[in-house]
């Protein structure tokens, strides 16, 4: 698992790298764009939607731009996040957080860029059809936009300093981070032209992924190595924000996350696909330590 | 030419309206982007494109929803260069500034939600083809993204209280401003589907409408009546920004606007289209006292 990791994350890196030297023009846009974007990360997502588009068969080039896409949407989306004026966070990734680096200024506008781009990329991309393309830009706007995770993010803003019921949490999170797990998996099994009842497996999959995803970094946030983590242990006790343990306990957080474990293995069995490293990722997501 | 303005800008009002209702969920985040959308403006963008889409006798039908898109990342550009950390504006259209009237947080999310929004409206509109809709997305991102307006804006932050020269200053605006003026009249050609020869055309035309528009920008920031403009005079030169007058003088800039104005209706007149309103929109854009 640790080499597969590795390897993709490898592809994603170069790609990503690729497209936003392509797509810009030299000067300091371009090199706070690359900052975040170099500035390492896990690439879970699009190794999710890579991994979904291989156990569907699809041609892992055709998968690569939106994978790509989504990871810029993720980059961007902890860019606007780290400002003063939202989570106010200095340190990502074990490295001044862009607008640190750079400036505030700077971080919007290249948080804005690197949205703009994902759009752009799925759309120029040579491996895919209209009706593709098409397909991809919808689904990773909604999940992303609005009803998606700019949404969660302003009910997560909303809900600081308040104590929230478990149901809130839930929404909270469906929303800010689960749409966009959700998206890696819908999008890698419709390039592979999955059937509707697979589809439906893999939604469910998606959904509860998001949410074992979601209860590990509360997990970690109590239980993890700062160094390892590369950032400070214990900051959603420190901004009075609910969480799994905080409203479930520790263990209560953990059995919540072990249930929403066996939906999804189970969901991805009934999916009737290639399981191997599907089934490995969602175990490796959930065991994660940083 | 009032009457026609108004009654387009009626049309985009309302449909701006509706999309945002549509693709949120109601609360805060619905709010602030629905006060920004609400704040009055002139529409000028959607309403070339719509022009121009008439003109090359595309149905209305098939325009809106991309005029609707290009005024949505209009207005996001607007909600984000007020922040405090780019031109910190306090009013706009006469109205506190997104984030004076919500706070900052809400003000970058209600930005990001609208881009967002703004490639999923013209994915998810049922009267383009799939094909239309990739050109569309793709010209539009190419506009907006980090060779259009977002470098523009960096640029134009980055000239600050700086003497730069009169190319550096047309660079910066063709960017900024020009980029998107230049795509209405594109894609409205493109629905109508304009010739190659009355494309390269109506490109010199947006190309040139683009400079207009700026040049006059400035003469209003230095002969304009604040209360028709909705936001105080002479800011400009308070900022030390450089600006057509402040290089070429009052006069100067005018007369480098009229000969941009003919050469904006020479282009129209050889792309061989029913030239009517366009060719009064241009005089209008030029000759326009807000």
């Amino acid at each position: 698992m640790t080499e597969y990791l590795a390897e993709k994350r490898e592809l994603i890196n170069e790609q990503l790298k690729l497209y936003v030297r392509d797509y810009t023009t030299p000067g300091r846009l371009q090199d706070a764009m690359l900052y975040s974007i170099d500035a390492g990360g896990k690439r879970l997502r699009p190794i999710l939607l890579l991994a979904t588009a291989k156990a569907f068969g699809a041609a892992e080039e055709k998968a690569v731009a939106v994978a790509c896409s989504l990871e810029m949407i993720h980059t961007y989306s902890l860019i606007h996040d780290d400002l003063p004026a939202m989570d106010d966070d200095d340190v990502r990734r074990g490295l001044p957080t862009n607008h640190r680096r750079f400036d505030e200024a700077t971080a919007i506008l290249a948080g804005d860029a690197l949205l703009t781009l994902s759009s752009q990329i799925i759309v120029e991309d040579v491996h895919l059809t209209d009706k593709e393309k098409v397909y991809l830009v919808r689904e990773l706007s909604k999940a992303s936009g609005p009803k998606g995770m700019v949404e969660g993010q302003m009910m997560d803003m909303l809900s600081e300093d308040k104590q929230i019921s478990i149901t809130e949490l839930e929404h909270i999170h469906k929303n800010k981070t689960g749409q966009l797990l959700r998206f890696s998996i819908i999008a890698g099994a419709f390039l592979g032209n999955a059937s509707e009842t697979s589809l439906v497996e893999m939604k469910k999959m998606g959904n509860a992924l998001g949410l074992i995803f979601q209860i590990q970094d509360d997990i970690l946030d109590v239980t993890g190595d700062a160094e390892v983590m590369g950032k400070p242990i214990g900051s959603d006790e420190g901004n009075n924000k609910s969480t799994y343990p905080s409203l479930l306990g520790l263990e209560g957080a953990k059995s919540q996350k072990e249930q929403y474990l066996m939906t999804a293995q189970e969901a991805l069995a009934n999916a009737g696909v290639d399981q191997t490293v599907l089934s490995e990722l969602i175990d490796y997501l959930s065991s994660r330590d940083h």
